[in-house]
């Protein structure tokens, strides 16, 4: 019989199928990356924020401004009434962090020294974004893929602040606030307990790192990279953490590739809010969420049920995904 | 400058781009019908369930369970904890509507006598479906086109009876609550009042609905199907009402196939949960929840950004899509 199964921290139920369909059963677009003219490698961009160089002064990592930002810092917040609803000016901002100077590498493929610079690239616009008081969150995020919406096909990924909490994110919290009041305890280190204790769902088990297929996930293959030293935000990570986050993120994203065939794929940066609304406690909020990555191969599509309710269907189990991934060779 | 808007009902913020996208912009799939041998014409299907037919005793629409269902009434619910998580059976039901015996014809085509048997069959099969003590919530949806998620081509919408109450449900009953405690009004009426009075929005004002692209949403072109009169659940429809709807669906899907080329779409109707935990009141319920139909055009892909956040872009602004929704010809 298939199995229903809740989602700890937003309380989403999925769907497990009984048989688990394999990874070379997932179809999707054969033309997986953009071609075509690409605007980062003709440098049509914004203002250059960041970059890391070699000794030579060749740039290796550079972030850069989006060209047509949907947030900038034109203007001010100007939240306000319009007769029942709310608006306020898209404040904030949109930047591009690209991974390589060569179009046709992905970070993964370049190996962990690469990697690293990517990530210094992420906590040092962090910092730096979260200086104005106005930004209240700084989403990363990272396409790869037409089927993800990459538009441009070049290794790069996305850092996103504005002046809001968004709704996920909200959520999240709140899950999270509601099982630590209950337990206190945090969620996310009652779950890293849970996966090591079963085993079934864990793909690497690295010096600072747990990367295990969640028990209940939206996308088939889905899998959590958390921290095993509780922080909330990820611009606090430690250097020994970030060094070995640089090896562990090479190893998972080529182990995707391999057992995917070049799947299309999206990861997100979880992390607690640079500014939260006065009530709610700095203090409290150190204590019950838990940075980490979810890394989500975009190899089908949901279904205007899964829209509409909120229900997933997971055709392949955490379970055997883990199996899968775990077995799979990353390669040299 | 871009604008943020939010989201009255569930708190999501979208940003609304300065730009409308026009309707001729959008690109989607060319096959827009899945094609090949059709199992709903070939009859591969589970049990028939209800049947409409003409004086000849042809059928015009029928409900069939799915030959290979998700959710099905084998064994019981048998919720029980697993570790730290949460498991149970996927009890329930999946339900296929033909809409026609016609593989080439939708029912807004057929016309409204032909849409209002497919009404008939959602309401009889609602009923039925709830006598199941079991069963928490029915969900009804219709998914066209291959991007929608459609796998047959054949004119067809699905009744998915679950035992628990969908997380998106959830969150949409929480926010009206929310509001009804504080305005001690329905949330969706005075949503209603809001857009009568400011118009920029309405699509179409029948007797008994009001059609209009709300202030935020998640798909361009998206629009609301709100009935006028406050009801809580989508069975308690009544009978002027029910023609009514079937003609108002016939016109609108007819104007949004027109406008935008054949789109992909999913529709989805918003009720109140057959039954809800004992510690909320049915009382409250019907006073807070107001049943509709939710239209979304599939005619983008959603970004990483958007599935990570919660946050969504809006490429074509409500007050845009509802003015060429309206101007455009719904044909005869």
């Amino acid at each position: 019989m298939n199995e229903l199964r809740r989602e700890p921290l937003l309380g989403r139920w999925v769907a497990v199928l009984r048989e688990s369909m394999r990874p070379e059963e997932y179809r999707f677009a054969v033309e997986t990356r953009a071609t075509g003219r690409c605007d980062l490698c003709e440098e049509e961009h914004g203002e250059e924020v960041f970059t890391s160089r070699d000794d030579s002064g060749r740039w290796l990592v550079k972030v850069v401004s989006s060209r047509d930002p949907i947030f900038s810092t034109e203007g001010d917040l100007a939240r306000k009434g319009v007769g029942m609803y709310d608006r306020m000016n898209t404040f904030g901002a949109n930047e591009i962090v690209i991974e390589s100077p060569d179009h046709d590498h992905q970070a993964e493929e370049m190996g962990p020294a690469q990697m690293l610079r990517v990530l210094d690239a992420f906590i040092n616009r962090t910092v730096e974004l979260e200086k104005d008081a106005r930004i209240r969150y700084i989403f990363i995020n990272k396409n790869y893929g037409i089927l993800s919406g990459d538009p441009y096909g070049h290794p790069h990924s996305l850092i996103t602040a504005v002046p809001v909490i968004p709704k996920r994110v909200k959520d999240e919290l709140d899950g999270a606030r509601l099982y630590y009041d209950y337990k206190e305890r945090c969620i996310f280190c009652d779950i890293m307990r849970e996966e090591e204790r079963m085993q079934d769902r864990v793909v690497m088990d690295s010096p600072c790192f747990l990367v295990f297929c969640p028990y209940a996930t939206r996308f088939p293959f889905e899998f959590w990279i958390l921290p095993k030293q509780h922080r909330c935000s990820f611009r606090e990570i430690g250097d020994e953490e970030r060094r070995d986050l640089s090896k562990v993120l090479t190893v998972m994203l080529r182990k995707l590739r391999r057992l995917l065939n070049d799947p299309p794929y999206s990861y997100v940066i979880h992390t607690a809010p640079s500014r939260i609304p006065r009530r709610n406690q700095w203090h409290t909020l150190s204590e019950d969420f838990h940075w980490h990555i979810e890394v989500m191969p975009r190899i089908r599509r949901l279904s205007g049920f899964e829209l509409g309710s909120g229900m997933y269907t997971l055709s392949t189990s955490p379970e055997d995904a883990a199996k899968y991934l775990k077995e799979v060779s990353h390669g040299d």
